[in-house]
């Protein structure tokens, strides 16, 4: 069943290309450093092994959030609306 | 009534630590970054007061999830345990 995700990366600048990559196409970008959206339990799988097999474990820190739904979320910023990273680096 | 938040803060070094003081008063500290705790109206108010006084809305943003509660909220992470943030600047 899918539950929505949100999802932070901590990660050494060397390995962000690479796992923003990854975490984009199975989530949408919400801020640098963080996607949120939908998966089931074989995107979430399949993720998970994914960016383990990009980061490195002793440096790496890849934070996962989810909920059984997104209606209850609520959100908001302060400060500038988020810069689409391909922007960015 | 308290919500559950989660705040991740995208902010230039130089308003690092004062940004992280801030939430750190309010809120308990998760990953680099990123925050979470009960909120009331009031605490929610007062520190969005006092970010944006200490952020530069031009090149800062602070991106803010809130829930009626934690207890649907599933967390883990990929990689290294998170460093106290004491220790890292």
């Amino acid at each position: 069943m899918a539950r929505y995700y949100i999802v932070v990366y901590d990660v050494n600048e060397k390995r962000v290309v690479r796992v923003h990559k990854i975490l984009k196409a199975y989530l949408q970008w919400r801020q640098r450093s963080v996607f949120e959206g939908w998966l089931d339990g074989n995107e979430v799988a399949e993720l998970k092994r994914k960016l383990s097999r990009a980061i490195n474990e002793e440096e790496d820190s890849i934070l996962f959030y989810s909920l059984p739904s997104d209606s209850n979320l609520v959100t908001f910023h302060l400060g500038r609306p988020p810069d689409e990273f391909d922007n960015v680096i």
